[in-house]
């Protein structure tokens, strides 16, 4: 952390300050489509939090492991480029209705600074590298973690707190698989020992398209991992048509 | 938000970003000592968040009050000269055992960030500025703010969250006042509406003293706004003695 020398017009506050990235994420979400709108949602979506040098000293983790939760502070990497601006267009309004950047969880805001509760699997020292193992996650492959904080129930879960707008639920669709998927999704499974056709089954009961997409029967395709999974929607359900595993490069 | 050219030796990412303060917070704890451990403890510890241009504008909070609490993300400016270590001694384990950094909520920390959920009380336009006010805060006055999100009581709140260490509640002093304190409060909260009795309540039965100077009958000072606190601590109980206005200087 160091703090620019120049003064912010406003008063004693630095014009700008230096974050080192202290990790970064790997996950299953290669690409912003699919990803849940918030953390919780798909219990199989799991991830590894890689701790980066110095930040990456097993003391520092000492007594982690009684807290089943953690906080991430990461960056929204890929809202950098492009930009934020003062309303945005959550998805749980319908895409429709503008609120202020300040009233949303936009990627798109001021600093693109992300905030998620995960649930911590485990904390695993691979060589000399140690790896958060974590669930429940909305963040997208690659992304650089500039903190890392224990839950805590009384403080951080409070219980009279009520919110407008958020949904508890929406209307979860019906998922089913094609022969053909279920039987990739099994083999990949066998392969790599990830729950492919769970994760699939919370994402897409979601509905993760867009509201301007969702007239019609469409056929999308979204990347987990480095599978290409395809299907098609019609009224209330869902049918994965095919899970292609992408051809290493 | 800005990314630096030069990359971290672990792999794609920069290695620094630059955030910008967005709002800075005026809050009545102008010292260190007496500021809650978490938010929520002291519900009249009000405050309120200046925004900074160019975050001030009246749209960006568009709907923010249909929201009861708010996070903050803000600097811990005052740890940032005094450093952080991989392990601390955090004060709900007594002060003696220590755990990792990222195992605890400590200010001294890598980037120094803050986290806390408070209550919101309004939105407030004066002249061209914008105030969010606040209560339930464990902030330091001028904090510097990163970023201001909803609350949102379905992922926010993880009802399954289990911690080890971090105690609901510690047992509670009882809090008396002498005569002279207590006019002191009624006229300073006739002059600045400040509820400064019921605040100094809230403070002083959790102890804000540390366990290295619990031992004994000892006299106290903290300051609240421009107020200065002296109190006595003897087995279970506190006795306010003096509630001194500093002279404006």
């Amino acid at each position: 952390m160091s703090s620019d020398i120049a003064e912010n017009p406003a008063g004693l506050i630095p014009a700008e300050y230096a974050f080192l990235p202290i990790a970064r994420i790997h996950s299953c979400f290669t690409e912003k489509f699919g990803i849940p709108r918030q953390p919780g949602l798909a219990g199989s979506a799991t991830a590894s939090i890689e701790m980066l040098p110095p930040f990456d000293r097993r003391e520092m983790f000492r007594g982690l492991e009684k807290f089943s939760h953690i906080w991430i502070h990461f960056l929204f990497h890929q809202a950098v480029t492009e930009g934020w601006r003062p309303t945005v267009r959550p998805p749980w309004l319908g895409g429709q209705k503008r609120v202020g950047v300040f009233a949303s969880r936009s990627p798109h805001r001021p600093n693109f600074i992300g905030l998620s509760v995960v649930r911590l699997v485990g904390i695993r020292t691979e060589g000399k590298k140690i790896f958060l193992d974590i669930a429940g996650i909305d963040i997208l492959d690659q992304t650089p973690v500039f903190d890392i904080k224990p839950y805590l129930p009384y403080s951080d879960g409070v219980a009279e707190a009520t919110s407008g707008y958020s949904r508890q639920a929406q209307t979860q669709m019906q998922v089913t698989f094609s022969v053909e998927a279920e039987a990739a999704c099994a083999a990949y499974q066998l392969e790599t020992g990830r729950n492919l056709q769970g994760l699939i089954s919370e994402i897409l009961r979601q509905d993760p398209r867009p509201a301007s997409q969702r007239a019609g029967e469409r056929e999308h395709g979204m990347l987990l991992w480095d599978v290409n999974i395809r299907w098609q929607t019609s009224s209330g359900g869902v049918l994965v048509l095919s899970c292609e595993q992408l051809k290493a490069r």
